[in-house]
């Protein structure tokens, strides 16, 4: 008998490559090629470094107070944590305690199985069709909960908000998380529907669109009831997870709405403009409301692309899995970044033939 | 049948009341009167907020690296976490998974039970005895996993590294958490002991001795195969914790040895002239080595005295459960805060009298 006998094994999830050079075009993490908006680094600059002796407020109220403004709810209706995966872990934990297989998408964010086997969940993956898309059908069957992207990751298909809401319906005795890590790229919200789905949880972050994948902040917004069962879990977990510098430099980030329409249009922009470039060099996509393109080349598989985009200092994503392994995830980046990645895919895909 | 059904309902931990009004002498959640080492609001002052665009780095390598320098360990040896809180909620998460209850005080920090509770872990209290000291004979039967604060809380009792290395050689084939949150006051870490058992986890924090309980940093010492489990839960529940201004200042506070020595100097300095001054008034304690008091008066009830200092701007900590529903935990403040604190119950218990 040895302690190992009690431990929880578990394969955790593997995060994007997080390469430690400065100088690469760094595209294979869904990172906003923007800064935040200004007023954070100037709240950066005035922060009372004294105040970081007493704990932080444990509710975070000048956070969700400025989230509950900005998406007009009640704060009772918001719950924040350490980037959208700590919410999403804790909405696992919370609500996913049936006996039935929890669903989500086959190809999706690949954290969605690994939470599943940490919190010894059941689950059913329901594989999407030939273009990507949800085969809402597989959402009507008896299960224990139900979570889907949309935008879906890494394929950055956007589903209607009508088949969103038709899958709520036909579930309102499991709580459906509606994952939108990628919705402010030209997806449409859920969120209209939070009064009228007590099961609806709405999750999104502030790591794509809000330029804040360094300071770690998610939000889900749903009903009261919802909200006040994941607070209980959260505060049997950690009390103080959001620290002060995040609160401080998440409020102004949030407040700053001119800022953030303009960043997000820019990108969707470039992404448009990109796709429409890249379609000339042979590439086919799916139509992408994210912040990435889902590539495919006709000729030339996706893993040697990555490989030569990687060797000249262009991170993209790639993985070798079933479905997906002739396709690359590229982030949108700034319009200089991705006019360095066409001359090169032009000139490589030349010299290919 | 309603998603209600699948919820898993816990009674959260309830944190020390965190009033919001500024001009109270703030003695009751434990934390450093003094600010952060200097180097920490330099370094904030110099954050380029353009790199909190991106993701942070998931090891918080450099924070590690800081630490294991510091404690004379390997960096894979070491675990950080949003708090010790986080850290101790993943301990539990990971070690804890067998059919015997695990043990631990039953005066102790009452997140313990909370975490079972959250983790369905069976558990058993081991009365302290009447001087609030560990009777080491009740951690001989067989269990499931230990867990003992040293020095205690609320209590400040410290338990030898003699007998804490009995406890730890006795069930070695479980984990035992030793969480020495308040170890910098006048205790003996068991960090010694970490190559000579393998079953021996050491849990400290950044929120008392390094007075940044705001930015929330604890973390985990112990042989690397212990770590590399628990690295597997943490990357199974959230990849990036640690935010980017963290690792900075986190590391920066790490670093400034001679400024940890003279606040923690200081504040055991006033712990023994306070409890001389209060001895006077008619006080007793336990041999408190942490950064608080735990006292009780010859005469007058201590929730009464409790409420006489709140009504005066005064918070300290009182429980009224049993066994200690006669004893205040008083928080070391500065100088002058404790002397605002001593005249305030001169005055009161003559008036009391």
């Amino acid at each position: 008998m040895s302690w190992e006998n009690n431990v929880r094994k578990v394969e955790p999830y593997v995060a994007g490559e997080q390469p430690k050079q400065k100088d690469i075009i760094k595209l294979n993490t869904n990172e906003c090629p923007y800064p935040p908006a200004p007023g954070v680094a100037k709240k950066a600059k005035e922060m009372m470094c004294e105040s970081l002796r007493l704990y932080p407020d444990m509710n975070a109220e000048k956070l969700v107070n400025a989230l509950a403004e900005y998406y007009k709810v009640k704060p009772a209706q918001i719950f924040v944590g350490v980037g959208s995966d700590d919410v999403l872990a804790m909405a696992f934990m919370t609500f996913f305690n049936g006996k039935e297989p929890i669903l989500f998408p086959d190809i999706t964010y690949s954290f969605y199985d690994v939470w599943a086997e940490l919190h010894r969940i059941p689950y059913k993956v329901c594989p999407l069709d030939e273009e990507f898309k949800i085969r809402k059908e597989d959402y009507f069957v008896p299960n224990g909960g139900i979570v889907i992207p949309n935008p879906n990751a890494p394929t950055g298909v956007f589903e209607s908000v009508e088949v969103m809401e038709e899958i709520i319906r036909a579930n309102r005795d499991v709580v459906v998380i509606i994952d939108e890590a990628y919705v402010d790229f030209g997806g449409e919200s859920v969120l209209p529907l939070i009064d009228k789905y007590d099961n609806l949880l709405v999750v999104q972050t502030f790591s794509k669109s809000r330029a804040m994948a360094g300071i770690r902040i998610g939000f889900a917004i749903g009903n009261e009831k919802l909200i006040s069962y994941l607070q209980d879990v959260k505060f049997s977990f950690n009390s103080y997870t959001m620290n002060l510098p995040t609160i401080e430099m998440g409020t102004e980030a949030v407040t700053d709405d001119t800022y953030f329409k303009e960043i997000t249009g820019k990108i969707i922009a470039t992404r448009e403009r990109v796709k429409d470039e890249m379609a000339n060099l042979g590439f086919s996509f799916t139509d992408s409301k994210a912040n990435f393109l889902f590539a495919t080349h006709e000729r030339v598989p996706a893993q040697e692309i990555f490989q030569a985009l990687k060797e000249n200092g262009i991170y993209v994503r790639y993985w070798n899995k079933p479905r997906i392994n002739n396709r690359l995830r590229i982030t949108i980046g700034t319009d200089e970044q991705m006019d360095k990645m066409l001359a090169f895919l032009k000139n490589y895909l030349k010299e290919r033939n």
